[in-house]
């Protein structure tokens, strides 16, 4: 039992540091059972209601299988289009009945706020796995769980981290909601690449300025960007007034393995909150980077099984019990390699 | 083993009175394993084909997790648009090959009958999960049993029941598969309050009649209706000959907490087969009443799960080894108050 | 342990002889669980990706039951319209998220080739479901698994076989793919019934020449054929250069029991790929062959769960494993009939 048991997880914005220091030392405990070393049968019986009102095949699928991993259940729908809320039915009444099905829900819904009012109705605690435009806050644990676990590897921690984010930093939720857990860190050094058009928003400027940390901004890659830790979005070009406008830009936020080499050290860290548009000429992460070790962005959808199976225990109150309900796995895996 | 086990669930007419009071006992027998008190894993092994040619959230998540709480794992398909069924295969043919990949079979289709034509091809019981306008069997159980808990809460009994339905008396399936199993019971008062355009059909008006109930018929809610229950269903306005023939009964059908400190019992229960449609100015069950202890909507949707679990495990002929295979549920939950 | 463990699954033209007869053994030794005489949990804990790109609900409901009939579990994806790869990830991207939520993967993609491409990203074995017109490897192995069945109830073996080949079998991928299954074994014997448009393409017909096999073309069936296996397949009008040319052939392709009393031996079995299109006057394969006995099409779709059980025990090398962990099936079942 912890301070997460039978509470909703809706916002990075309920965190403190020990709060994530606490989600992320479970996590690192879920690893032999993720990589298939061990398997655990905690939450047999228990039943995830994975609600995703709005599709998004990985996140659910990860949500899924992190329930699986702890021997629960999988309950499921995709889409709205059929759903009694697209009848006129309330969020707190589709709460009331779907929370009577099922032990823990995790949701995506499009709309800002949503879940938070679905939550007020449910039953069961909520877990939010995207609102709109909102948060999703198991994305922002992720990646911060990932420059945890490479910053470790390279000998580091996260207080006095230098990030680079790279892009739209104004339309990114995923940004945002990671600068924010940062600001809970001591001694972070951000530097912000982005066109003026979508650059970090004022808020979240300040509360980086108003915790003590260090700001650099500029509008293109210059120079050396000695980053521990270089986080690429994606720009999409609609966003700009012009499609001349966007063109001068092209290029300019992009990262392959010869712009890597010129701009950052061997050891920086690529991440990406995925996935990246291939179909595009110079796309902001070139395949190229492929071959690169400092690539974390397949650790980090790995990282996020881990998250979201730690989000479970300590949500159902299982953190201690994994171990006791272990077993030995069978069949042939690579994932411990 | 019972009369149910290997047999299809197609009707409420299939039903006597001795089989609706074996299916509430074991579904009273469920709940300990809803409330997730205690887990069993009597149908550890056993596959539900939970085949949703029509969607239907709710419906299909209830059956999914009443086969889950079980024991048994569940593969599930929705929509048609896809299905061998779109591209001309006959529901024989459909039902040989799905009933080779499970079990038991929940199934919910479009077109009336549908679902009875589909259990002559499977190899595998089969329970209909609504088959167009024609039935949805396990929702008149669930009403019925929701009935039967609420009233023996005030220390009564389904005979003698005085039940109120209002609204679209027509169209609505459930109003009129649950006058028929209240047929099966002694000297029961139906109040059927509904406009001339949406009356109760007459071979439910016989029903009631030649089995000697007493039948109240109005087009309006009058002074103290002295129902046990009150049913309300949703009233679609686009039924109605014209807007103006729609506008003359708005609001007459409508409840809310006013309405009901006016017309009902301080006791009477509140049912609705629900969604409810929470878009409309005037609609037909007010959000005011959320806070009225008599209002038994979630309580049916909850219920539904353990009607469900019961026809299962009768299905499946198990219904005497749901506690053998009993252990202690070890996870967080606040299902038990 | 066997040359399957932890190997993809992609084309028929990975098996040779002993590889074909290895997956028979196995499948047959998977039919106790099956026909639910027994239960395994050899593969508890494990995780099956079933990611249909292509819609197919019978496959991927196969795929889904012979895991979870070892103990597995699910999580699956339908569809392509709202998944990341419809954004322009790239199919390695694709599996390298995908791959770390499971413990093997089964893939439908209406793309040739694209089944291949996503495993070679993959970092777990991938069985491919169907490629749009390339490959389907497991339903030409439950084909000639089916045939080995059914020849064994006659006393006959796959050595030696004579089987007609009807319809479309310049289109149909089934008919190429079992052809070269054939060529493996000895002294078969081809009759290829087909309209000159529709003819089987050269290279099967080279490969089957090549192999020193039997090879029989005609454009009609004629006379006796004294054929082991009689495989159907559906002619799709619109496959012909115009309404007109299609005419001349309606119904010269078709089967029913006066055609196949006239034209086949009492005991040819009847095989077709499914689904059957019930809606057209004259279809290929109508219902009043249904009460046959030889008529095996619901056999097959029984046996594609035995070879898919098969190809997942060997694939995690769990095949002399899965007796030891059998438990007793306790629920009511008909599938032993």
């Amino acid at each position: 039992m912890s301070q997460f048991t039978g509470n909703h997880i809706l916002s990075v914005n309920q965190f403190d540091r020990d709060a994530i220091e606490k989600v992320f030392a479970v996590a690192h405990s879920m690893e032999p059972y993720a990589r298939r070393q061990k398997r655990t049968t905690v939450l047999d019986g228990a039943i995830l209601g994975n609600l995703f009102f709005e599709p998004s095949t990985r996140t659910r699928v990860s949500f899924g299988t992190a329930f699986n991993l702890l021997g629960g259940e999988v309950r499921e729908t995709t889409g709205m289009s059929n759903s009694a809320l697209a009848k006129g039915e309330s969020l707190y009444d589709t709460a009331r009945v779907l929370s009577g099905y099922s032990d823990i829900i995790a949701m995506r819904h499009p709309q800002a706020g949503s879940v938070a009012e679905f939550a007020e109705g449910s039953r069961v605690p909520v877990i939010n796995g995207g609102d709109g435009a909102n948060e999703h806050p198991t994305q922002a644990l992720l990646d911060l769980f990932t420059i945890k676990r490479e910053l470790e590897y390279n000998g580091k921690g996260i207080d006095g981290l230098h990030i680079a984010m790279i892009g739209d930093l104004r339309y990114g939720r995923t940004v945002h909601s990671l600068s924010k857990l940062l600001c809970l860190f001591d001694n972070i050094h951000f530097t912000l690449i982005a066109p003026a058009e979508l650059a970090m928003p004022d808020y979240i400027i300040d509360a980086i300025e108003n915790a003590g940390h260090k700001l650099t901004i500029t509008d293109h890659i210059d120079g050396r960007v000695e980053a521990d830790i270089c986080y690429q979005t994606r720009i999409q070009e609609e966003r700009f007034p012009s499609q001349e406008e966007a063109n001068k830009y092209r290029g300019r936020f992009r990262l392959n393995q010869t712009i890597y080499t010129k701009h950052f050290q061997s050891k920086t860290v690529i991440m990406h909150p995925l996935p990246r548009d291939s179909r595009m000429e110079a796309n902001e992460l070139d395949n190229d980077l492929n071959s690169n070790p400092n690539l974390a962005i397949f650790r980090q959808t790995d990282n996020g099984v881990l998250v979201r199976m730690a989000l479970f225990a300590l949500t159902l109150g299982v953190e201690d019990l994994v171990a006791k309900y272990e077993r030995d796995v069978v069949w042939y895996t690579n994932k411990s390699q």
